[in-house]
């Protein structure tokens, strides 16, 4: 079996045929294949067990076709060596303690190393890329800065943000030096990540959308950017995904990332208006859409193609992860449709 | 004291000097006046109380100064004589039972009648009218149909809004069915306030933003204009609020609404290029952003008063209701403060 690098090839600013297709989560509870090894293991030992962890990335690869892996881990895991207390309760979210809001919590927090305080990762990846060799790429990815600033701020998932926007707003001096750490522990993360052989990089940007134009910039954007540009030259593409960013796009440009991922909300048509067409875009399908009956489905996932068409290159994607209630053969369904609609 | 209508002649397209604001939430936990009454009774008990629900409706202009007194209530309150049980449990939010999924729980469902099943709301408004005679005018409110139809078919909130997206996608049959029914029922909610003494309206579109612009036409548009077109001629400026709706624009603009409601992360100068200048526009300051110091919060309100001048008319909000965590006395020196800086 030849490698497929249509993935790369996209990231890269080649228009292919068929486009490249990943989803998010696609490694997840929708599959049964993944439900069996959830059923032995809790959701933290499948991140930090190498075999379990390298065999659900692989299992999107093999049941569904899909043009790229994604390391199965999550973006809290490098919050833990820096000294905190992870923990995951089912249908709670996670759970960050203590959450940072003070000097003195501040200080007890750790840089990390990540050959030592990481190595099932590292691992993981290492285990993957023997696999993945005749196969896809393999893409790694961290949690931007200002996203992972929310989960330590404000111990866990919120809605209203007020802890995280209280220390910006009101103790930005201890804010900066909050995102400064985690900004170089995300670095070396992801430096780390590409010694081990990872082909490509997604930061996750999850929560800057609830951000204005203007506190994006201080608060998020400068400090994706340092990550971005500490990377750069280390000869893999960089994704920038900010969810719920449809109000920031042309800050997101100026990240020095290579591609940029949109969720659902904002069409690409809309988004190169923004843009221009000199942009590598990655998405965007509503996850919900997969409810769909076959011909709708088709009809959403080729006005996507089509408005992709207008980017410089464009890597077809979900605008958010696979939901747990989408049965399979619907994702491979639409993998299909979208690599037989785009050639 | 002279009745004050800058709000009603900004909502009319008229630039005023100072500039008309209200809060949203600026009836709420914040203010020790507020606690004192919720101390006594239950949320759902205020809201139908008319004394204490015209108690807390009358603080705020009372304490703080604002030009327009918004009716305390609730968005679900017309569930409940719909057929709904509705709960509200602290921290956890709202509990309506049963969800409706199934042609059989919508069949459940009663249209209602406000004079007989919500007297307490225009019992309500009908002594306000009075006590604000001589002081600011009254907005009344309701949820807009998507909004309402997401809490009655999840239950509740959610962060995935997978049950509305699986009815809207894979049965729109029954979505219209249930979307047709709570338009009805909003509309005879509204026309009942409207005879009862408000003088505006907001209509609250909290979900809508989660839809893609495809699907926000067919899934939220189409009702809201529904509601918007039947309530035109009865004399009362209509405002229609889609929160992180940035990306919807251009499609909020036809739905009927004299007022365009703006949440705090599209600023009004990047909404203005959309929308054109001549629109009238409410907002849309972060709440959080109460949290900075004096002279720093006084530069992010002038910001937002002058992007305001680029449109028609402009009321300043906030982007989304006042925190709790917020002090009385900053939300009141904010109040003077854009009054000051837009005289």
């Amino acid at each position: 079996m030849a490698f497929n690098d249509i993935f790369l090839r996209a990231c890269r600013g080649e228009k292919t045929s068929p486009i490249p297709v990943w989803f998010m989560r696609q490694a997840g509870r929708y599959l049964p294949e993944y439900q069996e090894i959830r059923g032995k293991a809790d959701f933290l030992t499948m991140c930090k067990t190498p075999e379990l962890a390298a065999e659900v990335t692989l299992q999107p690869v093999e049941l569904l076709g899909v043009d790229a892996a994604i390391l199965f881990s999550d973006i809290l895991i490098p919050l833990e060596p820096m000294g905190i207390n992870l923990s995951f309760k089912e249908g709670k979210g996670p759970i960050i303690e203590p959450s940072v809001r003070s000097e003195r919590e501040l200080k007890a927090l750790k840089k990390i190393e990540p050959e030592r305080d990481v190595p099932f990762v590292l691992e993981t990846i290492r285990i993957l890329r023997r696999e993945l060799s005749d196969k896809v790429p393999l893409i790694g990815f961290a949690g931007a800065p200002f996203t992972l600033a929310t989960y330590l701020i404000e111990g866990g998932t919120t809605k209203s943000f007020v802890n995280i926007k209280e220390m910006l707003f009101s103790a930005p001096g201890l804010f900066r030096k909050v995102l400064d750490l985690i900004t170089e522990v995300t670095i070396s993360y992801l430096s780390a990540q590409i010694d081990a052989g990872v082909q490509a990089i997604q930061l996750f940007d999850t929560w800057a959308g609830i951000l204005t134009r203007h506190d994006f910039k201080d608060a998020a954007l400068t400090y994706a950017r340092r990550v971005f540009n500490s990377l750069k030259g280390r000869g893999v593409p960089l994704i920038y995904f900010v969810f719920n960013g449809g109000h920031l796009l042309d800050l997101i440009r100026q990240s020095g990332a290579d591609v940029i991922g949109l969720d659902w909300r904002t069409d690409i048509e809309t988004a190169l208006k923004v843009l221009g067409p000199d942009v590598i875009i990655q998405g965007n399908l509503d996850p919900c859409l997969l409810f769909l009956d076959e011909e709708r489905l088709r009809d959403r996932i080729l006005e996507i193609i089509y408005q992709g068409y207008g980017a410089k290159a464009h890597v077809f994607n979900l605008g958010h992860g696979v939901l747990p209630q989408i049965p399979p053969e619907k994702v491979r369904l639409a993998i299909e449709m979208i690599h037989d609609l785009s050639r």
